[in-house]
């Protein structure tokens, strides 16, 4: 099934010496992409935290994203995994499945945007694969990052009594893809931009991350809605949770969103893509988690309880009362 | 950008207890599929190997390919990776994109290939990602495995003078597709079965990799056929080869092939996916050599000799005559 040569089209090798190799140069995990594998010592002390996150062309990301922040949100979206679990990020391995007819630039403005971000992060690429499809394009990213043994942040672990508490701000990238699908008009333009940027580049929380890993009980982190993904943390934790709705931490942009259109709220709760870490954490913890915060320079709200699972999780207003939300987060099918 | 509920297709969450929890069962590191990372301790005095994989529909395999076929070749392209550098597998992480209409019995006998090979070479699944496409179906599967430390065989370290040598057969896989593309009807059933399963399902040479940590000077695996891989490990090592045509190891049916049109050399010093390891090694391991294929079970032979690089990379025949091959391996693009 080989395919014939492109003239116009470097091949897989002059591909990646030009585009991925000084991605790679760093690390001598690499082995400067010229083996069939990367090699890893993990610090002594630490063990290894796994996450591999794919991007699909007109699935995860729109065909006339800029390919800088689909570089950037793919790595994000699995820094941000590492993060949740207080993981610090060591190195990755890609997997770049080109359009055929990809055009170099926009090649090389990925690979520029997964430069930008290895500077940000402190990792480096340590190896991949590069193929062609007839299809979308579609891009995997390994990322490999440690904790020190036995410290890893779990989604199980949340307890009946414990404060349910989040980072940054909910709902802006959601609301950012309405924006981009031509909704939101009434919005300012710099609200529109600001939430457009939001769901192009989230904001993984590796410094938050690491500091909590003595903090909280259980962790993961918000991508397919806050309301689903807290779902997944009270069925493995075994508990149920209230959360209250007016404490969810909005951006401006958000609350401007919200007070054109209550029913937002929907977005805001249900809306995935925010990349936010959600954690439990027992009483007593607050001047803990305010340090944290100052410290890394990471807003962090308390948003609600966790409740006995018989209690079931029930999001309320500001009076207590139960809200009936319809959305309950992204299905992936 | 979330796609209608499909009361045809279980949702990811549906899937991922059906088709892969089963697969991570007996693997603490999977956390049973239900957290956002795998987490993994290296054996002590180990390090970790990486490798990462994808295969396209109508790239990398055929679209009537069977789906148990199809998730056993790309555990064992990944697991050849591992071999060739002398590294014991541990555990994958597996990303599925599945082409939208993928009937749910495809999705099930895929994972009932994952089982088996599971088995076989004594991993479990660890983590992932189950996407959807509107495109080709892809999959991608990151490998993790170890090697003491320090040992992990590499492409560079071959000297000139030392011996080349190739596990199993060549050109089996590369005349099997020629087969199921409706070639070499010349050939009888039988051979034509053979060859055709080789292209469907490589023997990563896992079990021979391991023991020639103590006796390789440098290995890869062959996948873009033998030229090419070489090639790639003469690059490496700063070293050029004479490849003796007539020692290629070929099989029954190969040979069969060869018979009929002696132009299919091509195929076997060129084509791809083989899947064997191609090493290096000192003269005086002739003899660690044989036990290793003894006790493994796994055919070695020799098949040229490592030269200065200033004498290139030469095919000779049975006369050690130069044979000028046009076809020197699979191109990506």
């Amino acid at each position: 099934m080989a395919p014939p040569d492109k003239a116009d089209t470097p091949d897989e090798f002059a591909l990646i010496a030009e585009l991925f190799a000084p991605l790679a140069v760093s690390a001598p995990e690499a082995l400067a992409l010229k083996d069939d594998a990367a090699l890893y010592a993990a610090t002594p002390g630490c063990e290894t935290v796994l996450t591999v996150d794919a991007m699909v062309e007109g699935v995860h990301f729109l065909p006339d994203d800029p390919a800088e922040s689909v570089a950037r949100k793919l790595m994000r979206v699995n820094l941000s995994d590492l993060a949740a679990k207080g993981a610090t990020p060591k190195g990755y391995l890609l997997v770049t499945a080109w359009r055929e007819g990809t055009p170099l630039e926009w090649m090389r403005a990925f690979a520029r945007g997964l430069a930008t971000d290895q500077k940000i992060f402190g990792i480096d690429l340590w190896g991949g694969d590069t193929v062609r499809t007839p299809g979308p394009a579609s891009f995997t990213l390994t990322a490999v990052g440690e904790v020190p043994a036995g410290q890893m942040l779990r989604r199980g672990g949340a307890s009946a009594g414990e404060g349910l508490y989040v980072t940054g701000t909910l709902g802006d990238a959601a609301l950012g893809l309405t924006v981009l699908q031509g909704g939101l008009e009434g919005l300012g333009a710099a609200h529109r931009g600001y939430l457009a940027d939001r769901y192009r580049l989230p904001e993984p929380r590796v410094a938050a991350g690491g500091r909590l890993r003595e903090i909280a009980s259980a962790a993961l982190d918000v991508s397919d809605g806050l309301m689903a993904d807290l779902g997944h943390l009270c069925a493995v934790s075994g508990v149920g949770a209230r959360i209250e709705l007016e404490r969810l931490p909005l951006s401006e942009a958000g609350r401007a969103a919200l007070a054109l259109n209550g029913e937002l709220i929907e977005a805001i709760a249900g809306g995935g893509d925010d990349y936010e870490i959600l954690f439990a954490a027992p009483e007593g913890k607050d001047a803990g988690i305010a340090r944290v915060a100052a410290e890394t320079g990471t807003p962090i709200v308390r948003i609600g309880t966790v409740l006995p699972a018989a209690d079931g999780i029930t999001p309320v207003d500001g009076t207590g009362r139960p809200v009936a939300l319809k959305h309950l987060g992204y299905r992936h099918f």
